[in-house]
């Protein structure tokens, strides 16, 4: 049950206004519309999409959190690939948790005196800031707009469960909370991977098409966005006892059977996932004197879980 | 130097295209133009709007932070009432954090077993979820609107240097990260300010209008926002020590006045907060590549300092 509209047909015919007509039909809720949660709670298995696990990081804390996170490789192929290989190369083992600004983000990796170990990367990535809409399309990469404006982009949407703008001729993740973006010093070619970050207040927008955009917290987020704010400029960790160790990182396909992570997340491309926009964007029930009638993207990032 | 944009008068003309034509003629950054920090920091001391000491509350925990928040009381009059005759008969001296759900809340009372000792409040105020532009207008609140699309309202921007959506008729205080409400249960009277909450991550704008926005947090945000998450449902702390106490509450004023909090917020009348609206949605500087253009009300909550 997946839907057909595609980026480039969807784009081209003025995708808000189109993709409104279908969505609003949900607009009024009933008294009696499922919930939210309920429509989670109720989805069923061709709901949900398996992630790779070959796509997933697992990185343990000195703390004892665990954090899980999604790669997008259709958005960043070569980001992706550097992170993979710092990963399998040990490049993590030992990096710290470098940076935690309040409301804005927070940030791991290596300190930048301390990232000679890097090997086997792209040390220049070029800027994987956007992908033209085309060269997703080509990869089956299908764009489900959001019927509702959005201040920033011409439109906004979900693709393989990703948020995702698109001004038409160009398509880039969104910095919602959780999202992860590549570091990178002023030069735009200076994200190589090494610092890694992610958002934790309102979702920093300015930055869209300004970083790499990578990946996804699936797990843990409630560890990394509970910690101490850095007591430095920018929420920077002094050098010492306030960096957090991160002890391990590891690609999901890379551990034993039993200790490999399956994770789900809601398929944006299932009438499951249309019904839980509509519930987010119209809320019924008692306790909602007056539903919002409209969602904005970081506010319908797609819900997850482990496999069952 | 304030503007003179009434209410009545931006509404009436239809705000956002009317006011979009003044704020576009930044919209071009120089490479050399001053970034939003510059702006805030070479700010002459008209451009702070001194807050009332009867509008703080100084909020002491027993983990040793100090949350200091501003009362909004022209926007939820009774509701502001509530909290100041609440924190003056001590309810909250002894009260705990109740609540931190990540991405969503911190809420903060007594629980809901434990509110017999509230006294002298209007046990069932009126829904103070909107107000009449008129009302706002008569009471001289002044609303500079964004020139930027919103998802949710028909404008939003600012008032008293306070985030504000408007349809035209009714203004209503936004979610913002770090913005209080009062937390209720299902029946709108229900909310007696016995618990408040704020906003920890992505605005919830569905709750605009839903609920009495009543404050906002000026310091103290990032030890809220890094307390640990509550294990039960929605976040809420077991009964126990999971629940950090509130030492003291006081309001400002009431303090002697060697110990009388003075803050100072970005005055949003003035053209230092156009300034710096306008280079928060047009980044200058040579790492940003491509300015976002605009900016959502979430995103240029006025800055606030100690009055030096």
């Amino acid at each position: 049950m997946r839907t057909t509209t595609a980026w480039v047909s969807g784009v081209a015919m003025g995708l808000v206004l189109v993709c409104g007509a279908r969505w609003a039909q949900a607009a009024v809720p009933a008294a009696t519309a499922p919930t939210p949660s309920e429509i989670v709670e109720t989805a069923g298995p061709a709901a949900w999409r398996d992630v790779a696990p070959e796509d997933l990081v697992v990185m343990k804390l000195a703390d004892g959190a665990t954090v899980v996170y999604q790669l997008a490789p259709d958005f960043a192929p070569v980001h992706v690939a550097n992170i993979r290989q710092l990963v399998r190369s040990g490049f993590f083992n030992g990096a710290v948790i470098l940076r935690v600004q309040d409301g804005y983000v927070v940030q791991w990796g290596r300190p930048d005196e301390d990232k000679t170990v890097a090997q086997g990367i792209t040390a220049h990535p070029a800027a994987e800031y956007e992908m033209p809409v085309t060269d997703l399309a080509a990869k089956g990469v299908v764009f489900k707009p959001l019927p509702y404006r959005d201040t920033y982009a011409k439109a906004t949407g979900y693709a393989m469960s990703w948020p995702v703008a698109s001004d038409g001729k160009d398509a880039w993740l969104v910095h919602c909370y959780g999202m992860i973006g590549v570091a990178r010093d002023v030069a735009p070619d200076t994200g190589d991977a090494t610092q890694l970050y992610t958002v934790i207040g309102q979702a920093p927008r300015h930055l869209d098409r300004n970083l790499a955009v990578v990946g996804r917290v699936l797990s843990g987020m409630d560890r990394l966005a509970a910690r101490p704010r850095g007591t430095e400029t920018l929420g920077f960790y002094k050098d010492g006892p306030e960096r957090t160790q991160i002890v391990t990182a590891s690609i999901g396909s890379d551990l034993v059977p039993g200790d490999q992570p399956h994770w789900q997340v809601l398929d944006s491309d299932t009438p499951t996932f249309d019904a839980w926009v509509s519930a987010k964007a119209n809320r019924s029930g008692a306790f909602f004197v007056r539903p919002a009638g409209a969602t904005d993207v970081c506010n319908v990032m797609p819900p997850v879980r482990e496999k069952p």
